[in-house]
């Protein structure tokens, strides 16, 4: 089974002045992506759809993973058994379905995946609450460290990132993530139809792999910081996230509660500091 | 009880080469929005969380209106009795949650409403399958006029856009959509940090407003053009969907299976032309 292409072509015309042209392009891939968790319950192993988000093809097993863990359902590598495609084998999206089993002796609080559901689907959560569940049932939300970046590093994350990046050269039309450490060394780049997955890709990838903690590394994302963001953030225990576009409020709000530097504007040679000003040096 | 404010103001620091300067500085609002249904079953009102989305506040009863009826759960203003903020009275996220009470007369769909929970939150549903879906499901999914935009109109959208957007100005955070019609002339424009809440907001309005159909409009959106934008103008019968930035695969499958006009790249006197150029004139 080849691995699904993350770009698609098609015929476009052009459009410039008064005059068109026929062309090939290539678009990012954009398909559904759900994610099933198996787990023991009274000695049973079940299965259950935690998520289904529309993504581009590709570290579909670390986007699984990453989810998993920004939801704070696994803590640690070893809880998991395997992770696998599970679409009907009849079926062209057989690549669509990845089922993430957890080992036996891993207890799954039901109660987190239930508020997973209920804060995503249909509740009446506000930010503030979000906040306090963060701050009461999280696991990295502690810095223990505070990597220091210097202006003329963050200066330079732009261009680096541009250079890591595969797809957008094609199709234009994708999110990019990556994690930078204190260097400016870029140590690894995703990219995604959607923002978050690119960050979940990221850093399932780190959890996979027994990379963790992040506590010395820098997360940069394209276009803007949402709540959202800096809550996968904090998770990942990152102190740092850089956009290339505006925070929102409760980006700013969360940022501040946990003691997370959040920069934005971060593009020709300037940015902003909206929390966190003492991991900078100017 | 006066409105919730689309932007906050925070303290920040600008950095530019070697130097720094502290500031005021305004960010788009950021908060969740719960949306209830109240309908009847067997002859008794009953509530239902059917969404909750992260949005900036502001025309939320449009947001509300414009999300029912892009899912396809309310096809007439006639058909909703009132809408209202329902959140609990001492909170101050009173503003957070809208109530759309529908006539004891109307029949909804709890298949409809299950089907959206679980496309949105946990499912095996695939785009096609979603295709499927509004093909068979939907209401304004034929075009019976087809506009004609000239490649001069599209071009001046931009601008037109940018001159009718008000707190984007001041945040550079926030998506924009804007309804136009053949002449260039902007009708309505409407601001969000999520894109697909813009776009319900403006459908939302016109749904309110009875000005529907939308067969003779162009709607513009900053930023890419994804699957669900195009589903939410074809559910309004929009024949024309015009984009700032790239299409997914699937905005263009979409839009090809539906006889749609959608347009990328739409910037600096040029675009490109993804499905239905019958309808530009170069």
């Amino acid at each position: 089974m080849p691995p699904k292409q993350n770009f698609t072509k098609v015929s476009i015309a052009k459009v410039r002045g008064t005059s068109q042209t026929l062309q090939q392009d290539a678009l990012a891939t954009e398909e559904p992506l759900e994610i099933r968790l198996g787990f023991f319950e009274n000695g049973k192993r079940i299965h259950r759809p935690v998520s289904i988000t529309m993504r581009t093809p590709g570290d579909d097993f670390a986007l699984a993973a990453g989810f998993l863990f920004t939801e704070g359902i696994v803590k640690s590598p070893e809880q998991i058994e395997r992770i696998k495609f599970c679409g009907l084998p009849a079926s062209e999206n057989l690549q669509n379905t990845v089922r993430v089993d957890l080992r036996s002796d891993v207890a799954v609080d039901l109660k987190k995946l239930e508020r997973h559901f209920y804060t995503t689907s249909s509740c009446g959560v506000c930010g503030k609450t979000s906040i306090e569940a963060l701050q009461t049932g999280a696991c990295h939300l502690e810095f223990k460290t505070s990597p220091i970046f210097s202006a003329a590093t963050i200066y330079g994350l732009p261009e680096t990132l541009r250079s890591g990046q595969s797809v957008f050269d094609c199709t234009g039309g994708l999110h990019a993530a990556a994690l930078f450490n204190s260097n400016g060394e870029l140590k690894i780049v995703r990219e995604d139809v959607g923002r978050h997955n690119a960050v979940d890709k990221i850093i399932g990838a780190q959890f996979l792999n027994e990379k963790f903690p992040l506590a010395e590394k820098l997360l940069f994302v394209s276009g803007r910081a949402s709540f959202e963001l800096v809550q996968k953030a904090l998770m990942a225990g990152i102190p740092i996230l850089a956009a290339v576009g505006a925070p929102s409020s409760l980006a700013v709000e969360l940022a501040e509660k946990f003691g997370m530097t959040l920069l934005g504007f971060v593009r020709d040679n300037r940015f902003n500091i909206y929390a966190g000003a003492e991991r900078i040096t100017i």
